[in-house]
């Protein structure tokens, strides 16, 4: 329970209505009630605002007339991001109450003596961290994560359970029919305030380090392969593959289910939607896609079978254009 | 080992033939031996079944006479069901001569103290389970399996080794260039009758929670993004990943690898083929897909280079329509 | 630190050069110093070896007149095979300074005490091996493996932190709108040799073993179904999927991100490329790909549009050439 005075105290914002009002929880406009707050993340819901019985709603400049019709609000510059910090505020508050998060280092999990842990992080149960493996400050390793030997990772990350950082790379040489093993000596290397999702896996390099950088987002179930790098403040989600030696920008944003083939180079502030397979270099900004539209099946594969008679198709339209009278005299 | 007649009395069927046929175990077809059940799992395998050396075949009410002039056989209505019990009588029978299943929750384990954990639930080993965390009668958690705090699990689930249930959900506010996480102040929410496939993730919702419905079946290696909601008797096959937000209705099907974006709703009874990207809602029932047809790679590459200049071959077409003869004379 | 001349002693090739020089690493050519040893993995990189500082390179029979003019170099046939070999002989000379590895079992590991284990193989922390398990000569689970009831791994296999080798299958009938689950009687049956990236699952077969052959390569993240089948020397890369009784055959490859749909059957000597999807069995060695091309959005979207109109405009230019005078006139 939070007075939303406090609230106001603590992320600022300018409040039109009862600074003693007692917020009981946060929730969507349509679903709030009179002790709840809530906020418009965007014009289009300006309906929901009209209508939402929340308690008080958190709203931008522009809506703040539309706002006080219906009751209380905060008015604040960008509320989602005002949202953003409500929720951690809120998870803030609910923890006082508890006793403390219990030790810094889970006593099952399995820590080598040469690795280095700060004082101030947190290893989680179940998690193993190899040789000379570095945890920075304020990190925390949620519950059965693995950091393999010599990978680094930054301060104030959070890596969810079921986390591989520094398994081999996929690397072989062949030999006639059979594979042989490349060791990797590179290592893991993560910056500052990365988040890294259930399940993810970055493997070390071959011979130089994986490097993703400060502030990078990564989501559930993500393959990052060797000698990838991944600029500050990009972000994938889920299911993402990026094979190795990939080099990604800073603040991208890559769609879930997207393969990156390797050893390309995707500039800053590039966008690709989901599911899009990128195949080569992209030097430009911009937002990127290469999705089969979804169709019933029985459209589908009709278009899915012309589809594999494109070129022909193609080569039978310059047939008819050569056969068909000069466009000048159109 | 069993006898015929044990099984007929234990799961039904009519059987024309030895009760007293000692069984060793279950085959298909054309592998069984007189020593083993099998069965006639589509019509297609009628081949199978009349060169079957089974000691005993279990077959629909059509296909009785063919199976007698074989050998013995049971009939059932729906064999592949009558399959589906057997394995599982197979099961129990394979178990009760082995000492009992060890302890209810596996000493390594790590349980919150603040988790309810129905006795009849078992815990298997290095689990990890979270304040307040509910596990529900009878539901299993094989091993390694972490679920997060709040999260609750109906009865009779099964979880397999690697599920990362309640691992926060992949939501930030942008400031600037920067990402400001979104606290998950939801959890996850199981029915009963739930299986969960090995390193499958579950994500806690923002302010409400993700919610899968009774009977819900997920194979490995799914994505189940913040906030969404699969209906009850849905199956997601390996690799689908779900965006936040999703709402996918009751007895669905989705093949594997495919992709659902986020904030949309598929209506009760669709079917998604395997690799298919669900970028839009889906407000009837149905078979839906989206594939690129595979094709031996010059070909691919010849129509994937015609593909990205598609509709200005569209429009190279309604200009030669524009520039024929009337339609009407022929 | 190495000797070029150990380093020739143990792997071969011929030394033009100072065998007492002491190498301090591997880089690749573009960023080796004097004390680093490197390889020209390709022709295409001749640049790089012209202007390499590296203190000694291994290149093939005819690059050795390019090499000698720039320093010392080992001449190998296969340079990149030379390099791999070196890598693993690095790794074995770090090593020896190092205290041992620690315990074979890892006090941490839950052993079902029917399992058989060798005693040269090693088990990390937290992993779990099941009843009746067996782990090969030389194999290594690296940490926070499951391996379930009764699977077979063979000698000198590799397995990665956050394997799953086991897990059922995913099978079920249906009895109205309920799934009746299959149990799998069947195991996994995993080869010599053969290395299992992270957090990759191998579900166990329904009646008989899912069957991964000698010298497989499996990449992180990878979903193997029930009743597979792997042949000899088969790499699959990151995020694979592999439905039900599929059936693949030897030194194949397969990109990251493909799927392969269930009960086909894929030759020998296949490659896919990465993200394709295979709807059907491919009984002839090859190439085979089917990649949504990627493309700046605007353009993406307008080419899926036509993409979704695509057997009508076949059909449009069917028309026009019904209308268009016949082609042995030109």
């Amino acid at each position: 329970m939070l007075r939303v005075g406090a609230v106001v105290d603590e992320l600022g914002g300018e409040l039109h209505g009862d600074a003693d009002r007692v917020i009981a929880g946060i929730l969507p406009l349509h679903l709030a009630g009179p002790t709840h707050l809530s906020f418009l993340s965007h014009p289009r819901y300006r309906r929901d605002l009209e209508h939402s019985q929340a308690g008080c709603v958190i709203v931008p400049p522009d809506m703040v007339n539309i706002a006080r019709q219906r009751g209380d609000c905060i008015v604040a510059q960008q509320p989602y991001l005002y949202f953003a910090r409500l929720t951690q505020l809120w998870k803030r508050m609910q923890r006082q109450g508890t006793e403390d998060d219990g030790p810094r280092i889970h006593p099952s999990a399995v820590i080598d003596p040469s690795a280095t842990i700060d004082p101030s992080a947190r290893i989680g149960p179940l998690c193993t961290v190899g040789e000379r493996a570095v945890v920075g400050a304020d990190t925390v390793l949620v519950a059965r994560v693995s950091v393999g030997e010599r990978c680094v990772l930054g301060s104030r990350c959070l890596v969810h359970p079921g986390v591989v950082l520094g398994a081999d790379g996929f690397g072989f040489a062949q030999d006639g029919a059979e594979w042989v093993k490349i060791e990797h000596l590179g290592a893991v290397r993560i910056g500052n305030d990365v988040e890294i999702g259930a399940n993810t896996c970055i493997d070390r390099g071959a011979l130089l380090d994986t490097v993703i950088e400060d502030g990078v987002k990564l989501d559930n179930l993500i393959q990052i392969a060797h000698n990838v790098r991944i600029g500050p403040h990009t972000a994938l989600a889920g299911c993402v593959g990026v094979a190795g030696s990939a080099d990604i920008g800073a603040r991208c944003t890559i769609g879930g289910g997207a393969v990156v083939l390797g050893h390309l180079r995707i500039a800053d502030d590039v966008h690709i939607s989901a599911a899009t397979v990128v195949t080569h270099s992209l030097p430009k900004p911009g937002q990127y896609s290469g999705i089969f539209p979804i169709d019933d099946n029985a459209a589908w594969e009709k278009n899915a079978a012309t589809l594999k008679q494109l070129s022909r198709l193609r080569d039978r339209v310059r047939k008819l254009e050569s056969l068909s009278p000069p466009l000048s005299e159109h």
